[in-house]
This record gives structure tokens, C-alpha cells and sequence, in this order.
């Protein structure tokens, strides 16, 4: 069975939410999430516990400015995939600062199988050379390589 | 209009023939593919020919050897997407190397868009650290820091 | 006043013991040290205690197999510079594995900055492609893209 | 027998002539020189023909703007380094761009050996997370993917 292009928009709207009950209703107990690059948020993130730990740190180190713009859902029997801009603003970053270690604006693809109406895997992808501005933006460095707290 | 997946599979078979006449069929003379990464294959090559450039390359730097096994197509109204596990050994290899400068595995998702029943863009995205490992296996680098002839 | 060779032994020898007061005698309080590449340890530790931070770090991470082989050392006024050979085995590491998030192999050279007899900064830089091969070693991920524990 | 701090800026010197008669009185003709990273210009360059061939690519590629600064040079039998701050602006780069594929901005050590009065071999190694800004900046990439022509 196909997932349809309401029943993507609907995950991903219920993910904005941050609350579990509607998170539940589309994304498996059992899921897990693959970030890409190398950096201190990269990997297999288990379960959607894990799933949450890592939206959690993703709400920190970019204070909220993390914003996903989708222009297109492709479907397949039991997978879909949906093309995003991404933007986001460090909360270290310095004002004003165009450093890709304070700011990130990519495009990137996330491909989810599905069983059963639920998402139970899902990886990302980015365009061009856009894993070494994500690993710089994500990096546990700020452009000057002080430390930054996590 | 979607592409279906027997038109993405065709439009692939006909690139592996390597036959012109048979390659303009579903890829346009004005399309332009975006390679992932950094290193001397990545970014956006223009045109048909600019495609052949980047094929040619491919073909030449892996002796033939890159290969790319589709498990899945997915489709919406002017794009497809498939998703490859993609392996290669480098021409310059050493015998019997595990080295990802001399070896290559990863798993990518290749998103097009299509027009008039030919792909117009193509697009690769690497998933988890592979775009680390595409730099290391693309470079003009072998392990031991030694300059690979182009 | 220049370091003399013995005197950056010396401060090694200290280093090595992991013993505060013997190392209190090479390395100055409010001393600083930047780690090469984009990692979790990556960056500037500041203060002795930050430079323990760090070495207990790379205790932890290499399950203290972490060893540095010095072939020279260079000398000016208040400077001074060693030639490193630096091999490790991750703790994580899967039996045998040749992977590079799993066994590291670089060439190295740390500059010091002395005063009254004491280091007050060291910077660590790394030759040839090694960094990416140290951005893998002490990766949060393993070859497989789990992350791992820190 | 040790290079003297006035051998090595003669060295230098010599390079920034272009002059090869006067080169060659410091750099030998077997010499070696490894640049750091993994890009275009990264790796051994074999012969002082193999060196030049290095220095011709970087004036081409950053239409002579590539600056060192040297702030110390530290000595030892057969062996020199010398610290610098490099900067420089891509011959392609866009007017005002501060992005790290257009501009470089970066602390790095050159290690030298010495034989006979002249260098056989040199290292470079760069501080901080600045490789990632070196193989932005020597890529074959403009900082939105076009590939840049060589």
C-alpha cells in the first residue's frame, strides 16, 4: 500500500506539533532516523525516543530557527520521499554573521518507508556540497573553533 | 504527468547501453546532474554532453567497476526518485584494499525531474557519512597522500 | 628564551604520568589547546583543566591504546614544534577492523608556545588528507552510521 | 647541521622570486612538498618541476592574491618550520563575497627538511577546522556547485 500526499503532509505536520499523541498517530514506536554528514547530531537516532532526542537538539542549538520548506512528496507502495529547503540560525551565532557555522540554507530530500500508515524509517539526504555546510553548522565549533556549550 | 517506474527504469537501461540515439530518447539534450560532494566529480554538470563528460569520467576513474543496484522508484507529477547501493573500485586500487580511497559503498538516492517524458535535472544525495567516503573514493588522492594521475 | 629539547621532553614525560603536580611544573595554569578538525574534540580547551577535559576524552574514546611516537623536535625563542607519528584503536572498535572510525594512523606536529619555562598554548595540525581520517576516528558515528556512546 | 632562521627566509625568498636560478639555490631538485587536505591541489608534488607546478596552479587559481605572513620560525638539525597566516581570493570568486569558497583565511605550519643547505622536503598542516575552509576554498566548486573551470 502507498502512503499519499496527505498522509506525508499529515506526518510532517503532526511532527510540528510536538505533541506525542498526534506524533503517534504517524510515526511507529519502533521507527528510526538517519541524519546525514558526520557531526554531533549524525547517525541512526533508535525508536521515536531517540527521534524526539534528536528534534530536541535540534530545537537547542538553533533556538527554534530551524525551518523546513517542502516543494515536492513522491510516493512509492510503502515509501515516500519529499524534496525541502532548510534554513536555519545557529543560537551561538554571532548577529548578522554569514558563516556557515552560524547560518545553513539547503536543499535536501528525506526518504520514509512506511508500514501500516506509520513511518518506520526515515533518511536524509543533501544536495550539492551541502554535508560540509551541515557539518559545519552542526559542529561543536564556532567559526573562530571555540568550543561551543552544548 | 507522472513518469511511471517502467519509463525511469527504460530511461536507466538506456544509459547503461552508453548509445547516444538510445540515451536521447528519455534524457534531454538540456539537462544538467548534480554530483554530491567535494571532489573533482561534484557539482552541476551541464548539458547532455556535460552528462557524457561525467559518465566518462566515472567509467574511467573505476575502470568500469561502479555499480548501482536500484531497490526502489518513486514518482509524483514531473519527478521520480530511486534509491541505489552503489559500489566501486578505484582504477589506481591496490590489490586486495579495504582503504576508501581505493573502495566505494554507499547508499544515495537519485531525485529527477522530468518534462515531456524525458529527465530535464538529476540530483544524488548520499546517505549517513557516505558523502565523506564519495570524497575520499573521488579524490585525487590515494591513501597514501600520493597524486592519482586524472 | 628558547625551550630546549630536553625541556619538551620533559613536559611530555609529565604529561604522560597523568600526574597534576608534575605536570603543573610544564604546563601553565591558564594554558590553552586547539585540536584539529571538526569532531567532538575539536576546538580550544582552555585552562589546564580544560586540556585534562580533553585528555580524558581521549583516554575514554581510545581505551588509552592512543600512542605518540616523536621524531623531532624544532626550536625558537618561546616555540617549539614535534613531529609526530599517532596511532589509536577506537574502545568501540569492532575486532580486527581496519576502518578508519575504527583505527587511526596520522603524522602530526603540535606547536608550542612557552613562557617562564611553561607551555601556555599548544596547536596540533595534521598532514597529508589525515584530518579527514581524524573527523572519522573520533567520530559520534561508527562505519555503519550507529552512534556511538559517548 | 641545523637551517638558520636567515636560510629559511632566503628560501622564501628565492620562491617568491619565480626565479628558478635562485630557487634552486635553496630547494633541492628531488624535493617533495604534501599539501594538506583533499582537493585539487592536495597531496605529494614530487620534484622541485612537481613544486612548480603547485605554486603555477595557485597563482592561476587565485589570480596571484594568495598571501603568506610569517610569524615565527623554529629550527633543529635538518629540519625548519615556520608559522603562517595565509589568506587569498579565488580568481572566481564574486565581488564582496565572504563565502569560504571564495575566500581563505587560515593559520597553518610548514615543516621542512634540510639537506646539504636545501630542502628536500616540506609539509604543510593547517590549525583549527581550517582544512575544511582549505578544501572549500581549492574545490572545483563555486559556493553554489557550479564547477568552476580549471
Amino acid at each position: 500500500m502507498s502512503p499519499t500526499t496527505e498522509l506525508v503532509e499529515a506526518a510532517y505536520q503532526a511532527l510540528a506539533t510536538g505533541d506525542r499523541k498526534q506524533i503517534e498517530q504517524y510515526w511507529a514506536e519502533d521507527m528510526r532516523w538517519l541524519v546525514p554528514g558526520n557531526h554531533q547530531l549524525a547517525g541512526w537516532w533508535e525508536g521515536l525516543d531517540g527521534f524526539f532526542d534528536f528534534m530536541s537538539q535540534v530545537g537547542k542549538l538553533s533556538g527554534g530557527s530551524f525551518v523546513m520548506t517542502r516543494s515536492a512528496i513522491l510516493l512509492a507502495d510503502g515509501w515516500s520521499a519529499d524534496i525541502s529547503h532548510n534554513v536555519g540560525t545557529r543560537t551561538a551565532a554571532r548577529d548578522g554573521s554569514t558563516s556557515p557555522y552560524d547560518r545553513l540554507e539547503i536543499d535536501v530530500v528525506h526518504v520514509l518507508r512506511w508500514r501500516d500508515g506509520k513511518v518506520i524509517e526515515g533518511r536524509g539526504a543533501i544536495y550539492g556540497d551541502g554535508t560540509t555546510q551541515f557539518n559545519q553548522f552542526w559542529s561543536q565549533l564556532a567559526a573562530d573553533a571555540t568550543r561551543v556549550a552544548a
